[in-house]
């Protein structure tokens, strides 16, 4: 079964990493936030296609949920000593992915060549898709001023008041070679448990994909990136809250309604389900925290069998399914 | 006193550690090769700058000569797993060299300023200057084919026959700013035991560095890069043979008997001592063989002692002068 899952960074990848455990990997099309991608030293940097493409790979530190697994910080250490900005982490091995995607663009390739070249070497069967092969940086309006958004993520540790989110560009953002044909073949469309403001944001932004989606909206389903009001990683919740939305599940199943048909939220959030079902939402309600190998696992199954039975190709090791 | 010294990399740079410690080095400036510069992953690599300014910074591994002290290869590792050549290797340390240079150069920065910019950062004193901001390749004309310098020592390891060299683009090249008034304002020019043909040549052939020299001919000492019709380092012996010089100390002094007062050659090729003078060059014999350091140390007061007695400032460790 063809599945498209849409994708920010490390709260997204934990579901992707069981999606691709669960199913045919390469029947897999990820379609991948680029809102946040950015120049640093000159290196053109795409945090959320390489934290997808390190966690697919087993590659991926999974302390942090970014950056390549043991590696070493020796090259950001003399940028530092050249008074370069080393506020951006960059391991050593992690750099040769931007010098490599970097090289490859100013030789005239697009993001989207460089991301298959770079999940290729690295042994990834799904097809990961830059949202865009035109940049749309996500400018975070604050109360200390306008920045990048990895300026406000990492440089300001999400500390700042959330005025306002610019996709800078969208309107002239296409979307990547295959993201609309992507979901045009989808059986099933699934969105990963992302920040729907600044990781879905940017996507569903870019012209066309929300159309595309309001005709598919039966055959999507949304995984909640909120439990009980809180994001488990990053800073949803405040940053929802800040910008008027109500940073609960029914916030996030307001800004979803036009195009996911049902939206699965943690256990803990129960109490929210008649309210997300009068915004025309479907609920399923499962426990959704992501902690070890095996949750990602299961919920990663949980949401195939969602699309029927057929959805859920492979076994879970040390599990005996009769084949579909 | 005011001493510049013309410089390659590895060979150069054994000297130069002496010169900085025989004076002081804040009277010192280096005019280094450009010519086997190149582009690799798309970053600006200056082999010859990063050797001398490693070197003078006491970073350089010793054990090869270029790169830095105790680097490590993981990002090499990963552009290897790309598909990209890494027959040229870059350490992570080192790579961050690369990477701040190339992003300056974007940035509108030119060579020069670079340059410092890393000097400055690893604590350098001697002023170190690229030979010229324009991009002079080296190319060799080889049995196998035309190759750039670098493919042809590095990737073929000195092993085709060379048939001739171009240093493409000379016929435009400007000496970098403050080459020319280097040259003017120096009491004393010193040759390092660099590849005449490869790399002093390229400094040597940029429009005005050679008509200049032949004015100040008589400050002008080189210490000769062959022993016993060897070179120390590199191919410079093997080359000089294919390109019809003569693979000696006399080979290198009819390369430079317009611009060189005075050779320095080893005591092995004292014999050669009245053909050289034949040539309108004066000839010092002295041990120039730097193995340790304190070989290094006693060739670099060795060769300043040759421009009076003000010219070796500094004593060395553990030795008693008379200050001058």
């Amino acid at each position: 079964m063809r599945v498209v899952a849409l994708a920010g960074g490390v709260g997204a990848s934990k579901l992707l990493w069981g999606l691709a455990r669960a199913m045919d990997p390469s029947e897999l099309t990820i379609i991948v936030n680029t809102g946040d991608d950015i120049r640093m030293h000159g290196l053109h940097i795409s945090p959320d296609l390489d934290i997808v493409t390190y966690t697919l790979a087993g590659a991926v530190n999974t302390d942090t949920g970014w950056g390549i697994s043991g590696d070493t910080f020796r090259a950001l250490e003399v940028l530092g000593r050249y008074g370069r900005p080393v506020w951006f982490n960059l391991g050593d091995r992690d750099l040769a992915t931007h010098i490599h995607r970097t090289a490859l663009l100013a030789s005239g390739a697009t993001l989207t060549q460089a991301a298959d070249s770079i999940r290729r070497a690295w042994g990834v069967s799904a097809a990961i898709l830059p949202m865009s092969n035109d940049p749309v940086p996500t400018i975070i309006v604050t109360s200390r001023g306008e920045m990048h958004f990895q300026e406000y993520l990492v440089q300001h540790r999400a500390e700042p008041e959330v005025l306002d989110i610019h996709f800078e560009g969208i309107e002239n953002a296409r979307p990547a070679p295959g993201v609309l044909e992507a979901l045009d073949a989808a059986e099933a469309i699934i969105f990963c448990p992302s920040n729907p403001l600044i990781s879905l944001g940017p996507i569903l932004a870019v012209a066309g994909i929300r159309e595309k989606l309001w005709d598919l909206r039966e055959r999507v389903v949304a995984v909640s990136p909120l439990v009980a009001g809180r994001s488990l990683k990053g800073p949803s919740d405040r940053m929802m809250a800040q910008c008027g939305c109500e940073a609960t599940s029914l916030g996030v199943a307001n800004l979803y309604s036009d195009i996911v048909g049902t939206l699965l939220i943690d256990i803990a959030d129960a109490p929210l389900q008649s309210a997300i079902e009068a915004v025309g939402i479907k609920v399923v309600v499962e426990p959704s925290v992501m902690r070890r190998d095996e949750d990602k696992d299961r919920l990663a199954r949980v949401v195939l069998a969602l699309f029927g039975p057929r959805a859920v190709a492979a076994p879970a090791v040390g599990q005996v399914m009769s084949s579909e």
